[in-house]
């Protein structure tokens, strides 16, 4: 009989418990059991603890918390051939239906039958065992960590972000936003052959950790003016931004904040490509005549699809991305909760804060 | 000497005249003289003849009007091989500078020096002889008349946005707006595979009159309920085409109006793509969310480039396209200000009005 | 208990039979269980049947043939939702594992653990019932017949060609074979806008067949002389199709015949695009030079991969392409090895042949 | 007026002779004169000096050779405002039309018109002053030689090489010939993120040289058997190469020997891309059966286009590619002669054979 599990359960807004689950056993010859070792924050998971929903997806009943997850296999389906008991893997949070026309060509992220970890109504990663399908898994070589490996999951929205806009070699980019993804966004974009990456953050701290973290050029957002319209003072903001950097090729949005989509997209030259990652407010003001007069590529980036996971093990293994110096802060698993209030706390140094696994 | 031209001149706003200009000679080995014999008349320059003006391009001194033209070749500078004095020719207006990475790359429509016909401060073709390079011109075959050769211009428009939204056989298309761009959006589309064109307009007649040019499904928007905000009543209106027609893979504006747009990017699906191409008010409300959680490609498309007048001639000339119906009225030079007082008017049954040359 | 069930099985080399076979049950909560109404036969069928064996590909216990067929869904898994009981489908043969990098990406023909129907040592389709998942049939609707349906296989290999291609609307095609796999080749071709579509076949018959088919302009090989090197016989037999047609943007090659292949890409013009999908001998002489200074793209296209029956499904249901023309021969299941015959005879007016099923 | 120049001139086969020629004078708005500071020697240019033509490109009068050149600007034209003089250039050899649609779409390689420098019957670049528009120099920063300019003319060959493939990051990368091209290939290769980057060369101080020079993995041929046939050998040698290293998603032939392009093909995974650079033997054996089986992309690459010698400028100016090391040999202009004995020597170690400019 499969071993008894604790599990970091959100039960309703503002309130979490460790609780007991009962062991869950394989259903499928291609699945694997992890042993989940450590385990990402992100900013949704901790806005679905204090608002108990985001969007659409609203708790009705207790949810474990968690989908940024590295661990170790211990036990294989029958029909496993890539990976035995033993070997350490970052997990793909998530389950796919394998049969729709997205699933089929490779874009799973928009699998309308995707059962996403976290989100409700399905159960997350932070427990003692996740059970997923081999190829949801990556192998990690020795020399990658397991809490690496928890960050493979920031890591391939950044990829994907980077693939959905096809950056070039020699592009001159513009990231707004200097959280964990934005930092990494720009990591990825600097292996891809980026020049000139442009952070762009209100926190001066955290642009000066892009500047350390990739070389990337400071830039800190003027303040509106009094009354100003938002597209005026979006056309003085990026006024600013290239009378000092001048245009840019690609522009990637890791806030979903109005001003900042609005002022990355005009600071793009003609033919230039924005990404949209971050989620924000659902509606806001855009410059539409400007798509068209300089034939802008606005392309939205929704988590991560085939080959993200792969390229991300393939950046950390070959030293092109070191994802170590975004964790800031760890937690063992019995302090879940100190490890959710220390990301809410908004302290400015706090980047990738990890839990360790329940049995750590 | 070149012999002298007549020109339909904008003065200042509303106020037009026929003017006697100096004949003009060839200055390049590679230029063609033709003399227009048709030129439609587009929306933007009823509005520079109304308003003196359009965003940032204001009437500061006289200028020649009209862009959409055909003619005959009457001269060819020594080093033309392609063209010979009769041949009948669509004209691309405007002239690039070829040196640019637009111009080098296919993109002469971004091309930072354009000098675009008709717009401020550049003389348009409304004039007896216009001088451009050989490879701006198009051959016509004897099947094809001048006036359908005048129609090259907006169909390249369409043919520009359906290539730059990659559009693919069995595409499930919605347009905005059944006015000739979007009504030649609608035909090339159909000629590129797409299926369920579904036609939107608030003129009743404008889309039946899509329905038998080719054979699109009917839409009459929803009007808005009071107070109600744009994103809810962009909700509506997109729910009510949905459930009439279903989700769309690629969706195109040709009307510049916010609630048009808003409502088109709605109805995409997953992965769905949406191409701006009408002009209207500079920034709008816009449902960026969506842009991300469906992957929604939305790709501006600004007049035409490399490619666009040879695809127009080979779907006419293969009957693909029939350009014909779309011309409602004729008026001869001498009577111009009458043409663009009849396109001015918003009558019901006015598509694309022709003026002839000033020889005729 | 499942229904025993009637099969048409290659023993060994020219020795077939129809035998009995006990019912199969569904496996998998996604199967489809589905009765076989109409198989057509394929040139590597009956090489099979004549040799034993396709190049690494040898017989070695008997197998059941056909991978070509339609039928009517008779039983579905608990987890099927797009299909019920009486649904006509296409079913496309074989299976795959899902869980490979191609499978994930859409390109599943190129699965190293493909289970491809009738190619050893898997069995065919040639049976009462085949059993595959869902999202391997393509429900018919009414108005296409189940023998229609069967040609989606040879149908879908020459949407797969095109679309390896990327088939350009007002692209010149060549297309080498005027088999049923090339004869769909120019059918698809013509429904993506192709023109000058040149037909090239060593029977006149068959040339006659595509003129009428199809439109396309027809071409009869030409003779080598005595001693000609295959390089010059290319040279000679390619000046003598652009002679009379001029160069072309695309090729596509459905004989696998070495100078059919060489004469195909040396009547591309430059940046032109050829597609190879019939097979023959594994190794030829090839103009490689002709490649580099002509830059041409030299595409392998194999079966088909994901999309490629949902297009022929688009294409045959909305008159795009009609396949009803090239079932030039009928057998009942007890005929089945006459069907075979018929097809080896290689006689004049043989296309498509088409076996009921066994219940027929 | 224009002062005299001096010129490497080759009379007929095996006849050179510096000649004295009469000055140049700019002929259009958009030119340059350059004074030329350094010509790297290209294999081409020994084949035309020891054979007096190469395929259909037959010396029919003294020529000036060099087209890898790279100098000062000393004249613009009044319409040039990207240059002054005293500016520092890599130079575009050759000139094209502009009007044809390979200029208009960024292929200016595929130019029908294309007057290439030192190919028949057009003068190359190794003499005083060279004159070109302004958009084919490129302004070379400080801290990059004009030695280190000369050779963005074969590093264009790489880049547009791997551009042709479409080389993602991550990729595993087969590179047949370590000459200079094929030494720029891996290290443009490893600039856009390649990994396992293996060089094959007959010569085993050339592979070593590979290693140092971008880390690549050595492997040497195999020999054939006696009788052994071409693809069997091919085989083997395939065999060989990825027994030792696995298959490659990428390879390129920068040799032209049918024994390595075949080899190269063969070592593909499914869906991988083979480019072909290098010229040889215009016809070869070439297993076209694994091109459909593996859905192999087989794209010819010619030169290079429009944006190559601006990546190249790029890759070197940011330290991504040093191509410092390849410059194995110096001789004064007056010496020229000596500079192709010693390329013509095949002695080890010349890899880039550098002729100053007639000034110095």
């Amino acid at each position: 009989m499969a071993p008894a599990e604790k599990a970091f359960v959100l039960r309703k807004k503002m309130d979490t418990a460790i609780e007991d689950r009962p062991g869950q056993t394989l259903t499928d010859d291609h699945q694997v059991k992890v042993a989940i070792k450590a385990t990402g924050i992100c900013g949704s998971d901790v806005h679905y603890w204090k608002e108990g929903g985001i969007g659409d997806f609203i708790l009705k009943k207790p949810m474990i918390l968690g989908h940024e997850s590295a661990g170790v296999v211990v036990e294989v389906g029958k029909g496993v051939s890539s990976l035995k008991p033993g070997d350490p893997v970052a997990v793909e949070p998530g389950c796919v239906c394998r049969l729709c026309d997205y699933c089929r060509s490779g874009r799973y992220n928009l699998c309308p039958h995707m059962e996403f970890a976290a989100t409700p109504p399905y159960d997350g990663t932070l427990r003692t065992y996740y059970i997923t399908t081999e190829d949801f898994c990556t192998k990690l070589p020795k020399q990658i960590s397991v809490e690496e490996g928890a960050l493979f999951e920031p890591m391939s929205v950044a990829v994907h972000a980077m693939t959905r806009g096809n950056l070039k070699c020699g592009s001159r980019v513009l990231v707004m936003g200097c959280g964990t993804v934005g930092l990494l966004m720009m990591a990825v974009a600097k292996a891809y052959g980026a020049i000139d990456i442009v952070a762009v953050d209100a926190s001066p701290s955290r642009v000066e950790f892009a500047q350390k973290y990739v070389g990337a050029k400071p830039f800190t957002p003027i303040a509106a003016k009094e009354n100003e319209s938002l597209p005026d003072y979006a056309q003085r903001y990026k006024q600013a931004i290239i009378e000092k950097y001048g245009e840019f090729d690609f522009a990637v949005d890791a806030t979903g904040v109005g001003i900042c989509i609005h002022t990355a997209v005009l600071a793009l030259k003609r033919g230039g490509t924005f990404v949209q990652a971050g989620n924000g407010k659902p509606v806001i003001d855009f410059p539409i005549n400007h798509i068209i007069n300089y034939e802008i590529n606005v392309l939205g980036s929704f988590r991560y699809a085939h080959g993200c996971y792969k390229q991300s093990l393939f950046l950390v293994s070959n030293g092109l991305v070191d994802v170590k110096p975004l964790i800031t802060h760890r937690f063992a698993f019995k302090d879940a909760l100190k490890a959710y209030e220390t990301v809410a706390s908004g302290e400015e140094g706090v980047l990738k804060v990890i839990i360790g696994g329940p049995d750590a």
